[in-house]
């Protein structure tokens, strides 16, 4: 059976564009595939300890993140589940990969030079971390990686770092390939030109898996769309079809058939049977969370996913020292 | 009582230049000092991987080079020995570091530059090693560091990243202050103007403390000097001076004494004199390091340095990995 590995940061809640766009998908996947899934705590501090006084509080934050992000995950049913930052051979299989990759593989990296122009610098975790992120998949030699468009660089990267090392060594990783989610990508409320997204500044674009159900009819009621009063499935129109491919994603209908199914007065009403079915389909999720967060059965449920990781972990790293010459 | 750190890397056997240098420096320091000294063989491989078509006989002679070096420095009667790559803390705080360091630290380090320069090219543990060392160092709280000059640039950095993360979340770490060798350094006997390095290509520039009597007496005999006939300890005469220096240190005494005491004839028969002087002080080291070579004792040792090290590396990355928001 074929491995499957993802990891997703824990910055802020985790919202309905990452769900239907990834979530959703690996609750299908390790249904086929051997899976693991990791909260990625480390890769969140590249940036958040850059240029900042204090770090007490950004350091809080993290791990109350960590803590909702792995329990939103195991209420939508995700299993195999750990923390990054638990299995301490992700950082020692990086700092191989290092050594046997050039640094102008990093050089080229899209993300590295936005986020690094954006800060006006970088850190050198900024710079480093596609190597972590290869050696995350490849610590598990895991074959495929549900990834979105905007990882496939990073991908390609680990492929590179798995083929060099097998080059100079013999076979040894399998070259890990991506799985594109199908789903239709969800756009933000208050501008669909752009992804919906934990990092845009306003509350309002995104709605989060914890969302109270006023919260959740508040975000939808205003909701940006234009001002033709009728509710029609256009693809030109970009809000509106933004509004569909969610109750589509949610009920599992095509838009087109939901365009015909109900009788849309107008836009309000529209925006309202969204709302009312995105926290019905919502509400199991919000209430398991609130549930784990309050007991012991997120920390029992996380360590059972820390055991898979880090036997495997364990087991691959030994070969690899002494593949590379340390001394066991 | 004060901690000392230190790291040697496996590559090649130690010479008398390391001996006299830094290593019988070590054997004075811990009498004094709370002690742990590594055979830090992760830096080896920074570069050994890159650019060479395959890797496994380079694998196997770090890891014999590893061995030897941990038994020749057991041998000259160094304690808390252990290997880097055995403490997998090393690598977890290293990532740590690099989230707090700004990449312009690094591009700023000499000895990077250099070696980029001479490969024509860098993997990224070369960029990268010097957060690896503030790791080596601050992962113990070491608060002294014997270093010779071509660190010095290194543990400044050492000390900024210390001084970042102290700045950020509180005073947890010393900041580590260097401790310079005062005996004189060893030059090559093949060009007195370089130091006696491990990298020269010819063997003949460096006598190795695990040579036999008979390479030793060769090396001396054939060591370059000028063309005049008399031995006078002479610092414009910097080959003979350099062959003054290491009888002076070998035997405890100063060069003008040596100079007085014996009667040298020519500069062969002085040349014999230190040769038969340093295979009788290599002698008992020598012996010892193929004793442990042979035996199991060499493991025992290397475990005691381990767990040392090891349960103070667990203890402060604990700590640390609380501060900065990782889930325990």
């Amino acid at each position: 059976m074929k491995r499957v590995f993802s990891g997703i940061q824990p910055t802020g809640i985790i919202h309905i564009g990452n769900y239907l766009g990834a979530v959703k998908n690996w609750v299908a996947l390790q249904e086929q595939y051997d899976s693991l899934f990791s909260v990625v705590d480390m890769h969140a501090i590249t940036s958040s300890y850059f240029q900042v006084g204090s770090g007490t509080h950004i350091a809080e934050q993290l791990k109350e993140s960590t803590k909702i992000t792995a329990a939103t995950l195991l209420a939508c049913g995700v299993k195999n589940i750990f923390i990054q930052s638990q299995v301490p051979e992700h950082a020692y299989l990086m700092w191989i990969f290092s050594c046997i990759s050039p640094m102008s593989w990093f050089q080229i990296m899209t993300q590295f030079k936005e986020k690094k122009s954006a800060l006006n610098g970088a850190s050198l975790g900024l710079f480093a971390y596609p190597a972590l992120m290869a050696a995350d998949i490849l610590l598990y030699k895991a074959e495929l990686v549900p990834v979105g468009d905007d990882q496939t660089q990073h991908l390609e990267l680990a492929r590179n770092v798995a083929s060099r090392y097998n080059g100079l060594f013999g076979d040894f990783f399998p070259l890990p390939q991506p799985l594109y989610t199908t789903g239709t990508r969800i756009m933000s409320l208050r501008d669909a030109t752009t992804k919906m997204s934990k990092s845009a500044k306003s509350e309002m674009s995104r709605v989060n898996l914890l969302d109270s159900p006023d919260e959740i009819r508040n975000k939808f009621i205003k909701a940006k769309t234009d001002s033709e009063g009728t509710v029609k499935y256009d693809l030109t129109r970009i809000e509106v079809a933004n509004l569909f491919h969610i109750l589509s994603e949610f009920t599992g209908k095509k838009p087109e058939m939901l365009e015909a199914e109900y009788r849309w007065g107008d836009s309000l009403a529209f925006k309202q049977t969204i709302a009312e079915v995105v926290i019905e389909k919502l509400r199991p999720i919000r209430e398991k969370t609130e549930e784990l967060m309050k007991g012991d059965n997120l920390f029992e449920d996380l360590e059972k996913g820390r055991q898979k990781a880090g036997e495997l972990a364990s087991l691959h790293i030994k070969e690899i020292k002494k593949t590379v010459g340390f001394t066991v």
